[in-house]
C-alpha cells in the first residue's frame, strides 16, 4: 500500500472520559484530512447512526453493550460480545477493517486484541508501546504495561517490534535500540537486564546497549526497551512530573500582577513548547504484535488525540506494520 | 541523644566531582551552624591537614589512597584499605564516628558500609533511600539502586526502614507507606509486587497500599517502596525530566528580548520554586540498614549539598536512626 491507498479504521465511539463527543470530533477531523480514509464507528445506535449519516466515508456498526473501566478486562471481553471494543477487534480479525482504535479500558482493548484479533505468528507477548516527546527526537518506549513480568526473549522481540514502529511511524531509517537499565555497563542491572543485554547484543540489529532513566527525556535512543512494570512506572512518572512541574512553573508566572503581565509576552514561545511536548501529537499507544493495527488512546483523549491516533493508524497500515513485524519476528 | 548532643561525623574529603573544594566548603558551613558537631575529615594530607588546623571541632585523618569512580567497588574496598572511604567506614565501625558521609563512588560507599561498618542484625539487604521534593510533602523513595533483584521480604524491610527515616529526618509522626506498582488494586503488578502487597498488608504498620508512577511527584505517600531497579530508573528519570523541562521552560522565557525583560520580574517566584525543588536541601541518600549512619552524596554535590548531608547525618544520629531501625526489624 502507498500513502494514498484506501485504509479502513474501526473506531470505538464509546471509549474515553470525553466519549462520545471527543471521539466523534476526532473522527470528523481525521476524515477531513485524509480523503483515502474510511472509518467504521462502533457504538450505541443514537451515537453512531446520525454521525455516520452526516459524514462521508463513515459507516456505523451499532453495538448494544459497553465495557466499563472497572470491568474485569478478560471476562468483559468474553461476556460482552456485542460491545464496541469486541466488535471493533472482530472487524479487524475478519479483514473488514485494517486497524482499530479505542480510548476505552486499556486492559479490555488488550484482551480483545489478543483474544479476538490474535497475535502475529511467532510473537510470544504483544507489548504496548508509546511515543514520548523529548528535547531531541521522539522515543518509542515499550513495554509500558502489557507484561509486568518478562523474559529476555520477550524484550528481544519488543526491540524488534519497536524498531518496526519507529521506522514506519516516525520515519527513522535505522532505529537505535537501547535497553533501559541502571548503569551503562553490560554487567549492570537485574538478572533480567543482564541476560537481555547479552541476548540483544547477539541478536538485535541496531542495538546500542544500555540507557538509564535520565536518558529517556533526551532522545538518546529511538527505541527504549523494558519490561511492562518498569515501563509503566516510567511512563506514569513522566506524565506526573511534567504535569506537576509545569503547574508549578505556571504558578510562579502568575504569582503577582507584574508577573502576570510579563507572562503575556511569553505566550508564543510557551505555546510552541506545549506543542512540542504534547503526547497527543503521536496519537495513542500501539499494541505491537497483534495481527492487525491496534491503537489504544489515553482515557483523557481529546478530539485532537483521537484524530492523531486515527492518522497514525492509517500510517501504520500503509507502512504495512503488521507484515514488517511478522518478517522481523519470523526465525 | 537530644538535638544538642555532640555528634561526630566522618567526611570523605576526596569524593565527588567538585572535591575537595565543595566538600570542605560544606564541612565549614555545617560546623559553623551546629556547635555540637564534630567532623573527622579523611583524605590526602595536603587537603585535610591545613583545613583541620584552621577549623575548630575538626580533626584530620590522613589517608594515602583514593577509590576512583570506575574502580570495581567491592575489589577497591578490599584492596585500597587506606582510602578515604574505607577509613571513614572503619571510623564508624570502631565507634570513633557516629556517621559517615561521602560523595564518592556510590558502589564503593555501599560496599564499604556493608563489608566494613556492617549490617544491622536482622536486615537482609541494606537499601539506598532518597528524599524527593514534591508539590506536596517530600517523599522517601527506596530502594534506588542497592538491590536490582528483590524479594517481598526485602521490600517489607525497606518499608520499615524508610518509615524510621521519615520519622526522624522529615519529622513525620505516622508515615504513610506505599508500594510502587502499576495499578491501585492488590491484584495488579508483577509477581514481586503482588506478593509484596500481600505481605505488607499483613505485616507493615502504616501501609496504605499501591501508588503509581504519577503519584511520586505529588507526595501521595511519605514513603514509597520499590525494588532497586525500578527505583533507580524512576529516580534518574525524575532528575532527567526535571532538568530537561526546566531547561526548555528557561529557553522559552529567554526566546526574545521582550520575554527576557519580562522574565526579570519573575526572579523571586522562580527562586522560591528552585529552592522548593532542590534535592540538595535533603542532603544525600542514606544507606539504610547499616550499623551506623551512612549517607552517600550525589557525585555533583555542591557545598550546600554537603552541608545539608552533614546536618541530616547529625539529625539521624541524634534521632537514633540505627537503634530505631534495629527495633523495627527485630522479630
Amino acid at each position: 500500500m502507498t500513502s494514498t491507498d484506501r485504509v479502513v479504521v474501526a473506531v470505538d465511539a464509546m471509549g474515553g472520559d470525553h466519549a462520545p463527543a471527543a471521539v466523534l470530533e476526532g473522527v470528523a477531523d481525521a476524515l477531513a484530512n485524509d480523503s483515502d480514509l474510511e472509518v467504521i464507528i462502533t457504538g450505541d445506535a443514537n451515537v453512531v447512526e446520525s454521525f455516520a449519516d452526516s459524514h462521508t466515508r463513515c459507516t456505523a456498526v451499532v453495538t448494544t453493550e459497553t465495557i466499563l473501566m472497572d470491568d474485569h478486562p478478560a471476562s468483559a471481553v468474553r461476556t460482552k460480545k456485542d460491545s464496541s471494543i469486541v466488535v471493533g477487534a472482530r472487524l479487524v480479525r475478519d479483514g473488514v477493517a485494517d486497524a482499530f482504535f479505542s480510548a476505552g479500558s486499556t486492559g479490555a482493548c488488550m484482551a480483545a486484541a489478543t483474544l479476538i484479533t490474535g497475535r502475529i505468528k511467532g510473537v510470544s507477548r504483544p507489548a504496548i508501546a508509546t511515543v514520548i516527546p523529548t528535547s531531541g527526537p521522539p522515543v518509542v518506549l515499550l513495554d509500558v504495561g502489557a507484561n509486568a513480568d518478562c523474559k529476555p526473549e520477550n524484550l528481544l522481540q519488543f526491540g524488534k517490534m519497536g524498531a518496526a514502529y519507529a521506522k514506519i511511524v516516525l520515519g527513522v531509517s535505522e532505529p537505535r535500540i537501547a535497553l533501559l537499565n541502571i548503569g551503562e555497563e553490560s554487567t549492570k542491572g537485574s538478572q533480567l537486564a543482564i541476560e537481555s543485554h547479552a541476548l540483544m547484543t547477539e541478536s538485535l540489529t541496531g542495538f546500542i546497549g544500555n540507557v538509564e532513566g535520565r536518558d529517556i527525556p533526551t532522545g538518546a535512543a529511538d527505541v527504549i526497551v523494558t519490561d511492562g512494570f518498569t515501563g509503566n512506572v516510567a511512563l506514569k512518572l513522566l506524565e506526573g512530573v511534567s504535569k506537576s512541574l509545569l503547574g508549578q512553573v505556571k504558578d510562579a508566572m502568575m504569582a503577582t500582577p507584574f508577573t502576570k503581565l510579563a507572562a503575556a509576552t511569553m505566550r508564543g514561545p510557551f505555546a510552541e513548547l506545549k506543542d512540542r511536548l504534547d503526547p497527543d501529537a503521536y496519537g495513542g499507544a500501539p499494541l505491537l504484535g497483534i495481527n492487525g493495527v491496534s491503537i489504544i488512546g489515553h482515557g483523557s483523549s481529546t478530539g485532537r488525540a483521537v484524530s492523531s491516533a486515527i492518522r497514525v493508524s492509517a500510517q501504520a497500515v500503509r507502512g504495512q506494520l503488521t507484515q514488517r513485524i511478522a518478517e522481523t519476528i519470523a526465525p
